[in-house]
């Protein structure tokens, strides 16, 4: 099936919003088989989304619109799709009533221009409920040709696709997807691709595509079969043989972000954790701090940025700092020797680099990092030279390799 | 002038990256006054860029396309522009050169299928450097038609715009435009909207657009005159009578991030700060170091997540936590005195509160916060109930009010 994505929307014309809807979409229809040939985005202006929708409908089989769907009079992707399609639109008493008792149960009056949002196709089609916001969606099906009408905002138009376009897609095809991304640190992207390439290559079904992003990569294992069984089943074992060859690189078969699968480990096992931040500065504190219900686990983070911060919290050695200086094994050491000291945490995790751009020099480039972590008195330490792309970009790449070595360490 | 942004790459068609040239093409476009009405991507199918680029020049009189000027055989945007232009291409010597001067100064072999970057217009348009890498743009400009062919990469593309096309397309117009985006933190979008409504109204030169993201706001102020002078003067007498009524709400002019603004003025004058965070975790920490050079005056971090961490880190009362809670401004004052007590540093800011999406309660609701500053010996404190949008709206918009009364207590 062949398909376009079409956005309405003048704020987007503006560069005011970043497209995220049209990412979203775009991922799960070549995810579930479905080519995605066109991208198109203009203002609300009825002409044009008239213009560009038939238009559309010559070269691709399926629509998908987001946005113009509101209240207001600019609000016209509806209208224009029931034209071109040349179906009727009525009032849907049903979704007319859910708008009614959204205003109620949010406690804002509802003026006469929401009446408009549940006019809704007669015939040739059918409505696509609303159950985060007050625009229903639809569908519009005639002469072999679909139009699917989405809200704009993305929490709206995603609940939507996944509730009820997915299931009507999977419909058309008599096929059933089955899909998981395998997340990894360690390898690039690259690497990746070549460690895959025999699997990769020659790939028909299940296949497999490699993402990456900021340090991070993933493979992605989708199938397309008669059953979901079948096809889950086909994807589980394609994951066996993708695990033969990345091992324990892979921290999550099912999409999870690493600091997420961390934070699973430590909470589910109440494993207490407390960490010593230099270079990275908080990030990896804060990161860990993003989830929810970790106050159960993360005991005390440590920002020692100054060289008298690390003695005075960590008990950090003068003789260490002026011998080896404050970028060194030995300080890491002893950073995570006081925190665990202090702190009794099971898990203690420390960290000095040179995050730049100054400060660099021959011997100690931007980029150098050490990172030792204790687990119940077990201590690993680690020196990596990080590609200096950026102050920021070492930052997060620190960060992320901390995750990681928690992650093996507490196994 | 009208215009359209068109993206090649299928990598955009299957969602693997957020299209930011297209926002960042709209943004500048918009501000050079020149109206966009049309955003299309398609892959790299030489048969869709032709057709698409031969109607959007029906439509409007510039296209700018992004994507396909590389060395595959993929790469044919330049190549499909030139058909649609009637115009031809040849062996640009000059841009040869360059790239292979590029191969060797990067230690590569330069392949044979590079020679094709410098295939450029002979007749009716000219070449953009690419001082960035190595694929050169071009312009096409042909019957009162004109079409720009950028390179994907977007710090290319960025540069080519900024050096060479801005410059080109304000020569088209006998215009100079000066453009200038005030930030503010503390007024919402709708309320910034209400106050600026007399100004905004029958607005002419200057134009004023209000922007929102993640809690701050901004004003850009655009001016489009006959010399640069004019311009910028008249983008200034605006933004004093915008000051007039959003006063010190306004922490920059000039686009910079409440960070960097906070960061400048705290090294600029050798002030040095330290903080302690509960809700936010890390974050306040993590965001100021995030700035280049800021080790000159970061001294230290707290993370005080549990309670045993507030009192041992910094001598919070035991009695305090049980009369008053971890949530309570006794606390965050405590808070900020044992870490003036401990650090002596100049600037001390502490933080807590619940960020959710557990433990609130009707008296302490998810979203309440207690932020106190002490900048040399003057305590302010302030108690914040922060929507609660999310666990991470909360935690980042927190971040942002310690930032603004760091910022207004240092003055």
């Amino acid at each position: 099936m062949r398909s376009a994505v079409f956005s309405v929307g003048t704020e987007i014309l503006f560069g005011q919003i970043v497209n995220t809807n049209t990412v979203y979409l775009s991922q799960k229809l070549n995810q579930m088989g479905i080519d995605v040939l066109y991208h198109e985005t203009v203002g609300d202006n009825p002409g044009r989304v008239k213009e560009v929708l038939a238009r559309l409908l010559t070269e691709v089989d399926l629509v998908i619109t987001t946005g113009g769907l509101g209240p207001t009079q600019d609000d016209l992707t509806k209208e224009m799709a029931a034209e071109v399609m040349g179906v009727e639109l009525k009032i849907h008493e049903e979704s007319l009533e859910k708008i009614r008792s959204y205003f109620v149960k949010t406690g804002r009056a509802m003026t006469e221009n929401n009446i408009k949002q549940a006019m809704l196709p007669a015939s040739d089609g059918f409505i696509l409920p609303n159950d985060a916001g007050t625009a229903p969606g639809c569908v519009f099906e005639k002469n072999g040709k679909i139009v699917v009408c989405l809200p704009g905002p993305p929490r709206e138009m995603q609940k939507m696709f996944e509730d009820s376009v997915v299931p009507y897609l999977h419909s058309l095809t008599n096929e059933v997807i089955y899909s998981d991304m395998v997340r990894v640190f360690g390898p690039g992207e690259s690497q990746l691709e070549t460690m895959l390439e025999d699997l990769i290559t020659g790939q028909t079904d299940p296949t497999l595509a490699t993402y990456a992003k900021e340090g991070e990569c993933s493979v992605r294992i989708t199938s397309k079969r008669g059953t979901l069984e079948e096809a889950r089943a086909a994807v589980e074992e394609m994951a066996e043989k993708v695990t033969a060859i990345l091992g324990d690189t892979i921290f999550s078969y099912h999409d999870e972000d690493l600091k997420d699968v961390v934070a699973k480990k430590l909470m589910e096992r109440g494993i207490t954790i407390s960490c010593a931040e230099s270079c990275t500065g908080g990030l990896f504190a804060s990161t860990l701090i993003g989830v929810e219900g970790i106050s159960s686990v993360f005991e005390r983070g440590i920002v020692t940025y100054s060289n008298r911060a690390k003695v005075e919290e960590l008990g950090v050695k003068e003789e260490t700092l002026q011998r080896f200086g404050a970028v060194s094994e030995e300080t890491a050491r002893e950073m995570t020797a006081g925190l665990k000291k202090k702190t009794g945490s099971r898990v203690c995790v420390s960290v000095t680099g040179i995050a730049g751009p100054d400060g660099g020099t021959p011997e100690k480039p931007v980029g150098l990092v050490y990172i030792c972590v204790d687990f119940d008195g077990k201590v690993e330490c680690k020196e990596v030279r990080v590609r200096p792309v950026s102050r920021n970009w070492i930052r997060n790449y620190t960060m992320l390799m901390m995750m990681d070595m928690v992650r093996r360490a507490i196994g």
